[in-house]
C-alpha cells in the first residue's frame, strides 16, 4: 500500500496535533500509523504520520505546498516522502561479507524497500556475490599513505549514482571530515561494539580484555568524530569467560547484522529524527 | 506532574485524531503523551492521550460532559481518568512471598502509584510482611471441599474495599465464575509459563518434561477459562540441561515478579485497552 | 586445530570421570574443553571432552579399540569424531530463502564446519542462489495427492550423498514416519514458533490470534510426532499490538535463521546427546 | 544436600583433571557437578567440583591435608569449602533500598545460602525494613569533608562481624583504597551502568546524554581503581527515545537488584574465580 510519511520536529506548544490532524483530515487523509513525541529535555515536539496515498487528493509537490504555511507557523523541520519513490542506496564493504551479504539478501527477498545504486569496496573479493544480485561492483582500493584519490572517486560514485543513502557495512575505513559533513544524516554505520565502549579499532579485543559479559552492536550515523555520532540502534549478546575473541567475533558477527539492518530499515521508513546528538526513533 | 489519560476505542475511521486534539486544543490542552493504534484486522482504532491537569479549565465531570457529543459521534468506548486519583488494589496471595514483596516494595518506595487497600490471602504465612507495611492483612482459608464461603468472603472483602483492581500475586486458587465475571478487566493474574504453553498446575514441570529451552511468565486478565485471558505481558529466561526443576523455579520467579509488576503498572497507567482477547499496551 | 569429540552418555556412578581422564592422561591428550552434566532425574551421567588430537599417538580406530573396555564397563553409550572429517549435510527447503541463504552465506565464510552435499527443494526458485555456491541442486516436485515417489526421490538422494544431517530449513513438507525413524536424531527442523506453543501450521496467525508478546522460533530433532521431537535451541523476539501477522512473520524469520543456524552448529559440533525426549547441548 | 566445593586454577597441563578426579574417586567422592576452563590466552586451568559431603570419608580439614600434595605439584592456588558453613556477609547500602530490600527478601525467603551479619549505612532511613528481617543495623553517617572516622567505623564493624563478603548494595560512597586492597576479591559493588560506559557518577545521565538504546548494570569485585575490578555479572534493559531519566533510573533499578543478586550468588557459590582483571564463572 503506497502512503505518504510526513515527519515533523518542532519546538513544543499546545495546538501543533490538533493542525496537523485537521490539515490530514480536511484532506480526507487516512492516517495509518501516528506516532508522538515530547521531549521534556530539549522542550521539542516529534512527529510522524503515515497517510494512505489513494486517500489525498494530492500529490507530494501539492501537499508540500498546502502545508507549508503550518510549518512555518510552528517553525517545523518537517518532509514527506513518498514510498513509491525508493531511496537510493550504497553500499560499502571491505573483505567481511556478513553485514553485506545479509543485507542484499534482504534487498533481494524484498524485505528492504529501497534500490541498492552499486557496492563501492577498497577489495575486490565480493564483487562475485554483489554481480549475482545484479548490482554494480566498484573496486576503489585505498592507498594506506594517500587515501585522498580513493575518498575523491568514492564521493565521484556516491554523486553519480545520486545516492541518498551511505551504509559503511563493515567498510573499515575512517570517511574524511568533508564527506562526513556533506552527507550528514546520510551515512549509516555499524561499530562491533556496545558505543561508548570500545570505540575504534579491534573493540572485541577490548571486551576481552576489559572481561564483559556481553558484547554489543551499534548502528550510528557518521559524524566527524569516530564512533560518536547519533545512535540508530544497539543490541547485545551474552559471552562467558569460555568465549575465545574469534568466538565473540563469531558471535558479533550475528548482531552486527542485525543491528544494521534494523537501522537501516528504521532510516528507509523515515522512522529515525535526527536531534541534536540523539534520536528519535518511531 | 497531575495529568488526565483520555483512553478510546472506537471503529476506525477518517477524522477522528482530528475531533479529538482539537477538542483538546481548544481547551488548551498540553499533550505530554499520545499513543494511535488502526487495527487492521478488527478495523478498530485506538488511542490514549495523557494531557496536564493544570492546563485544562475544567475537572473530570466537566470534561466528560465536554467530550460525550465527540465519543457518540463516532460510537467510542471510552474513560478519562485522574493521577490524582490513585485506584485501589486489593493483592491476593498464597504461600509464595516473591511477587507479594516485589510489588509491596515498589508501592512503599513510591513506584507503583495506586492505594493498597488491603491483602487476601488463604494463609496466613505472609501477614508480618504485609502488617510492617501499614496494610491490612485478611486470612481466608479455602476449604477445598467446600470453596464458596471463602470466596463469598473474599468478595466481600473486595466489595467492602471499594477495589478498582484485584491482583492474583501467585494466589494459586482458582476464582469462580462469577467473580471474574464481575470483575471483568479488573482482574490481573500472573501465570508461571509462557502462556500458550503449559496452561494449569505445576507448569515448570511441565517446562522440564518438555525439555524448552526458555521458560517464562504471563501476565493476564482472568476470565472464566482457565489460564486463557488477554495477555498484558510476558517474559522468558533461558534455562539448559542443568537447571533443575528447582532452579527453573527460581528463575521463574525473578521473571513472574517482573512481569507482573510491569503488567500492572500498565493497568494503573490506564495503558491498557482490552479488545476481544486481546491487548493494546500503550 | 585438529581435535577428537568424545561423547558419552551412561548411567551415573562413581569414579566415571577418574577413568576416562586417566584414560586420556595416560596417552598424554591435551584436554580442551570438557563438559559434565549429572541428571538427577533420569541418574544418568553426560560427559564431552575435546582433546587435541596431536597430543594423541593414536586415531581414530585404534582410540576405539583403546577405549571398548572403559565403555563397556559403564554400560556407555558414546561416540568419538574427528573434526578433520567433515559430516556430510544436506539441506531441504521450498521457497521461503532466509534459512537457506543464512546456513549457505555460513558455510561460505567458513562458519559452519561441514560439508553441504546437496540442496533438495520442492520448488525450483532457490537453484540460481544455491548453485552459486557450486553446490548441487535437486527440484524434487511434491505432488500433494501422491507423496511417496517424492518422497522415495528425496530418500534416494540422500543415500547417494551418504549424508550424516538432513536439515529442514523451512523445507514446508511433513517427512514420512519411515524416513524419521531412519535418520533419527540426524534430522534437524526448524519450526517457526516458540513450542510447545502453536505446533503445525500457520504458528504466526495462531501467536496473533492469541496476543502473544514474544514469538519465537525452535530447532530440533525431527521425530513421528510433528514438532514434537528434541528441542535443540530456541529464541524469541518481542512483538506488540503494533505488529501485524506480517510483521511478526519478518521479525520471525530472522529468530528462525538464528536459531537454526546455532541448533546446527551445536550438532556439526558434537555438542548435543539426545536422551528421552529431551537434549544435553554442551 | 551437603556439598564440598573444590575450586582450583593452576597453570594448564596435561594430567590435571585426571589427578584430581582420581583423588576424588580414589576416596569415593560423588561429584555432583564439574567444570573446567582452559585459558589459551593466559595459559591457566580452571576447575570446580561441587561434591556430596556424605560420599567423603573425611571432613574439610583432612580433605586439605590429603589434597596438599596434588596442590603443590601442579602449583594451584585453590580453596574447598563446606556448604555447611554459610558465608557471613556484611551489606551496606544508603537511601535507596531497591538493592537491600532484593536482597534481604531473597535471604528470608532461603534464596540466599548466607548468614546476614549486620547491614551498614551512611544514611538512617532503611533501619526499620532492616530490623523487622531481625538483622542488625549500623548508622555510620560519612561527613564529606572528613570521611576517615566513618571509614574506620566501618572497618571495625566489618572486622568485628568477621565477614567474609561485604556488598556495596548502592552504597554510594567510594572505599578508601586500604579497605579496598584488604577485602581484595571480597567486596561486591553493583554499579549503574554497562561498564566501561558510565563509569562515575549519575550514569543513567551520561547514558540519556549519549542516547544509548540498551541501558545496564555491572556487578563487580571493588578495586582501588573506581568502577574498574573484575566484572562477574552483567545485563542490560532497552530504552527507547520516549524514555525519562526517571524512566531509565526506574527501569535501571530492576536490572541492578538482578544482576546483583546473581553476582553475589555466584559469589556465595564459590561460581567466581578472578584471575587477573577477568573472571572465571563456573
Amino acid at each position: 500500500m503506497r502512503t505518504f510519511r510526513l515527519v515533523i520536529a518542532c519546538p513544543d506548544g499546545v495546538g501543533i496535533v490538533a493542525k496537523v490532524s485537521n490539515f490530514l483530515a480536511s484532506h480526507n487523509g487516512w492516517i495509518t500509523e501516528a506516532s508522538h513525541h515530547s521531549d521534556d529535555q530539549s522542550g521539542w515536539f516529534f512527529m510522524r504520520h503515515e497517510i494512505r496515498a489513494d486517500s489525498l487528493p494530492f500529490g507530494l509537490e501539492a501537499f508540500r505546498e498546502a502545508f507549508a504555511p503550518i510549518a512555518e507557523e510552528f517553525s517545523m523541520e518537517w518532509r514527506i516522502t513518498d514510498t513509491a519513490q525508493k531511496k537510493r542506496v550504497v553500499l560499502m564493504a571491505s573483505r567481511e561479507s556478513h553485514c553485506l551479504a545479509d543485507l542484499l539478501h534482504r534487498w533481494h527477498s524484498d524485505e528492504l524497500d529501497c534500490d541498492i545504486s552499486c557496492v563501492i569496496s577498497n577489495h575486490d573479493d565480493l564483487r562475485s556475490m554483489v554481480e549475482w544480485h545484479g548490482i554494480p561492483f566498484y573496486h576503489v582500493p585505498v592507498d594506506p599513505k594517500n587515501k585522498e584519490p580513493a575518498f575523491a572517486e568514492v564521493s565521484r560514485l556516491v554523486k553519480h549514482h545520486a545516492a541518498e543513502v551511505v551504509v559503511l557495512a563493515r567498510y573499515m575505513q575512517i570517511l574524511p571530515p568533508d564527506l562526513c559533513s556533506e552527507y550528514a544524516g546520510q551515512v549509516i554505520n555499524i561499530h562491533h561494539s556496545f558505543l561508548p565502549s570500545f570505540v575504534g579499532a579491534k573493540p572485541y579485543h577490548q571486551a576481552s580484555m576489559r572481561g564483559v559479559k556481553l558484547i554489543g552492536a551499534t548502528c550510528h550515523y557518521v559524524t566527524e568524530e569516530l564512533d560518536a555520532g547519533p545512535i540508530i540502534e544497539q543490541d547485545v549478546v551474552r559471552v562467558s569467560h569460555s568465549d575465545s575473541i574469534e568466538d565473540m567475533v563469531r558471535f558479533g558477527r550475528d548482531v552486527e547484522k542485525m543491528v544494521l539492518a534494523r537501522g537501516l530499515r528504521y532510516h528507509l521508513e523515515d522512522r529515525v529524527l535526527v536531534h541534536g546528538n540523539k534520536t528519535v526513533v518511531f
